[in-house]
This record gives structure tokens, C-alpha cells and sequence, in this order.
């Protein structure tokens, strides 16, 4: 039996940070969830701009210090909105402090190896903000909805990511992942203005209505992965995401709070400043 | 306290296979011991070449498969016989088919990422077998011994090798790590070699006599991490390697009895083959 009660609501924001290993329901959580956001639409597009600046103040001093790195992680379903969240929050940052990969279908080599390789390659170095447009956890969501893996794997992969990300965050890298959580009404609403409009065409695929098909089968994937890879460190958060504006206000304010808290610093200087004569 | 009672030497090879997790002394093993093998030249040299024979057919099969990999870790001191060994056991084989890593300083970029995200870059894909000329384990030896690293990060580092070689074996990888074993008596003999013959001086670096210095410390920075990181599916093998004959027949023993358990099979033809019409 499950509840929201154990849900953590960040008091800022509509977002929910899961909580590490405790069970809940995706139906619990309201993907039109706007609260505790105004509904001022002015004061919204000011706090992002505000946001934006912090954002891109930190990248700065996060390159400088060279020390440590930022990961974000997004999953959605088809027109969740991952490439619009992502273009949001990071325009107005140097694009050379930033890393976008974006993880398709895999190729023949990298079926060839553990499902982590691919990954790996693309975290980011020292300095960088590394941001994943779909990431290592397709193999324990596509590949189970699908059948193409067993029970076995996928809590065997729940095990390999907790380790890898572990290995992350020993190693300097902050890693946060969003769940760009809407209704399936809204999804529906979405495919619609792709086919209807010419210039959003070329987004729709007919798959994605097989895919779409598959919806509770996604949600309870979904859920079990969110509960089972979330940690302290690394945790997951589900952005209600059918506004737009309050999601992509919600995602800001937790990166920029990461930032905050890992707060860096630009180093000292390791030589006698004094001695340096400029002739 | 700790005795030799508990280390495991493969009945047909001088090697030690170390016990997981369970404490050693280097110096309880020989590294001048070449039993079981007979003293007959010709006799190890005739076994030498059957089993060449043996890897390089297992090694058609392994590429026909196209489901697993072999991964062979060789760490040593220097003048230990890495090159060497690596050489003598695949001559013979298709190169195509194996891919070998060694493991150098590494770069900026390499250092700006976790340590094990350039190992996982040369991890073999199916079907292939690869071969680490030193690896991960660097990192809790060389940086061990000379102070670079924290007992905390030493430990943590063991865990995150355990589990990234979990990784590797859950998706098809067996993974096998050799000790070349000298004595520091042979070391010395070894390094002498290098300087007095004009044709192996470029072997030899000055930096080569501080890492001798340090020979204790290496000694028992290499057996707690045999010991931490040996497994039942990812074992360490202690190769007395002062004996060059030995040490190659006894890896080349190691190797094909392992591949034998894989036993890889060529794939059965997933069409019709009698509908099949050559025109």
C-alpha cells in the first residue's frame, strides 16, 4: 500500500524529490501542479531571468575551480519535454562550459558492451556542466516495456546505475535527474499540434503511437526505477510538467540551489603574485 | 595474523589464485617457483604451443559467438614482464579479434573524470578479447604508494573496481587479473640488463630507481589490493614471474581453461538454409 504522504515536496517549487528506496504512485502526483508558483506570469518570467543569471554566474566559477562537476539528467515520455527544458535552462550559459548528449537508439558498438559504456564517455569533466537529453535509464524502461529484458536485469541495472553514479559523485560529479512527468491527456494534445502543424511535423513518428499504447506499462516502470535508483546524493525529481512555465521555473530553481550548495570558488593563485614582473 | 594455508595454487600451474577479501603476505609466495611444471625445456615449449593452438580456436569462436568477451589485467612491477607475457600469449592469434590497452600516465582530460571512466573506454565489446597492459589498479597502487590518495579514497576505490567489474561480467565479460611476481633480487638483475645492453637502454628510465625505493610500499599496497578485489568471477592470479617460461606457460594454462568453461559456440543460422538459392 502506498501513499503521498512520504512524497517530498520541495517547498519552492511543484517538483517532488523522490525518496530512496520507498514505493509510490506516479497517479499520486498531479502532472498539472503549478503550486507554490504565482500565477503572476510577469513575476514568473522574472525569477527565471534571475535564475538565469545565478545559473550561468556559477558555471564561471564552476570552470575556474576546476574541481568538480555538474550532471542533470532528463526522462520523459514522447513530448514530455526534454529538448524545451533543456534549451530553456541553458540559454544565457557559455555553451563551452556545457556537455548536451543526447543517447538514440543504440549503435551496433555499443551493443557490444555493458549498457553503462556509452554513458561513461559522455560524463562530464572537471569544470563542466554535463546535462543527458535520455540517459542510461532507457535500459531499465524501454527494454523492460518492451520485454527485452528480464525481471533479473533490470534490478541487476538498479544496482549497476546506484554503483556508477556513486562512482560519480565520489569523484567530484553532483548528479540530479528530472522526470518530466505529464498526463496522458496532455501527451495526446501534444502529438496532435505535431500532426496538425506542418512545421512541427517532422517531430511525429507513427512509433510514438505504439509507444503511447504502452502508457501504464511506462508509468510503472517508471515509478519502480525512480524509487529504486534514487539516493541522497543523486536523487530523482518529478517536475509536473503540463505547464511548461512551471516546470521549466521548477527545474532552474533546483539546479541553481545545487550550485549553491556546491558553491565554487575560483582557486587561489599557486604562485607569489608579487614576484611576477610584466616587462 | 595470516599464513600461506589458505592460498589456493592452481594444481596445474605454479600460480595463486587469491581468496576473496581474505588477507595474504606476498612474501609467503615464491617468486622463483615454477611447479608443478616438469624441468624439460621441450616439454613446456610442446605444451606452449598446444595451448596457443587451443586460444587461437576458442578465440574463432569467441568472434562466431558474438555474445561475450575476455578482459586480461597484467600488473607488475617494472621490469615485471608485461610486455613480454602479453607478447608471448598472443602470438598466434588474430589480431583482429583482440584489443590491447596499456595504461599510461594519464592526460588532463583523462584526470578531469572519475579514474575509471578512460578504463571503460577499452573494455572489449562481444566477441572480442582485450588485454590491459596496467589499469584501474593503478589507481590504488602508484597513487597509493606515493601518497597521492587518502586510505578512505584507496577504500572506496576497491568498491568501485568490485562493482565496475560486476558491471563487465553481468553483461558477458569474464574478467581475469594476473600479478607478475618478481623478487626484488630480480628486479635488479632486470634493470642491470637494460642499462648494460644498449639495445634495451631506452627501457630504462631514472625514475625507474625512485619506484624501487619504494618496492615495500608497493608490496603491500599490491596485497591488500589483490586480496580486496580478488573475486570468485573476477580472480587475481599471483604469477612468480622470476622464471619468464613459467610465468608464460602458467598464463597461458589460466587462459585456455577459462575460455574451455566458456566454451563458445558458433551461432546456428537463424534463416531456412535448405530455402537458401544460390543463383
Amino acid at each position: 500500500m502506498t501513499t503521498t504522504a512520504h512524497l517530498a515536496t520541495d517547498p519552492a517549487t511543484p517538483a517532488v524529490r523522490v525518496q530512496p528506496g520507498i514505493p509510490f504512485r506516479l497517479a499520486d502526483i498531479d502532472p498539472s501542479n503549478t503550486e507554490p508558483f504565482s500565477r503572476h506570469k510577469k513575476k514568473l518570467l522574472e525569477r527565471q531571468r534571475e535564475l538565469r543569471k545565478q545559473l550561468s554566474d556559477y558555471q564561471v566559477n564552476l570552470h575556474a575551480e576546476h574541481r568538480r562537476s555538474l550532471l542533470l539528467v532528463f526522462q520523459a515520455m514522447d513530448t514530455g519535454g526534454k529538448d524545451g527544458t533543456i534549451r530553456v535552462l541553458l540559454t544565457g550559459v557559455n555553451p563551452a562550459g556545457i556537455e548536451v548528449a543526447a543517447f538514440k537508439q543504440p549503435s551496433a558498438e555499443e551493443l557490444d558492451h555493458d549498457f553503462l559504456w556509452r554513458i561513461h564517455q559522455h560524463t562530464p569533466g572537471k569544470g563542466r556542466i554535463g546535462v543527458f537529453n535520455r540517459s542510461h535509464y532507457e535500459d531499465v524502461l524501454i527494454t523492460r516495456v518492451h520485454g527485452l529484458i528480464q525481471p533479473i536485469t533490470w534490478q541487476q541495472h538498479y544496482q549497476d546505475i546506484i554503483n556508477f553514479e556513486q562512482l560519480l559523485t565520489r569523484s567530484g560529479t553532483r548528479v540530479i535527474k528530472f522526470f518530466l512527468y505529464i498526463s496522458k491527456e496532455e501527451q495526446a494534445k501534444r502529438l496532435q499540434a505535431r500532426l496538425d502543424d506542418p512545421k512541427k511535423r517532422w517531430k511525429f513518428e507513427p512509433a510514438d503511437l505504439k509507444e503511447r499504447s504502452l502508457w501504464d506499462s511506462y508509468q510503472v516502470a517508471y515509478q519502480e526505477a525512480l524509487a529504486a535508483t534514487s539516493t541522497l546524493d543523486s536523487p530523482w525529481y518529478i517536475i509536473p510538467a503540463n505547464s511548461k512555465r512551471a516546470r521549466d521555473l521548477a527545474i532552474a530553481e533546483i539546479v541553481v540551489a545545487a550550485l549553491a550548495d556546491m558553491n565554487p570558488q575560483p582557486p587561489a593563485a599557486t604562485f607569489d603574485v608579487a614576484a611576477q614582473v610584466i616587462k
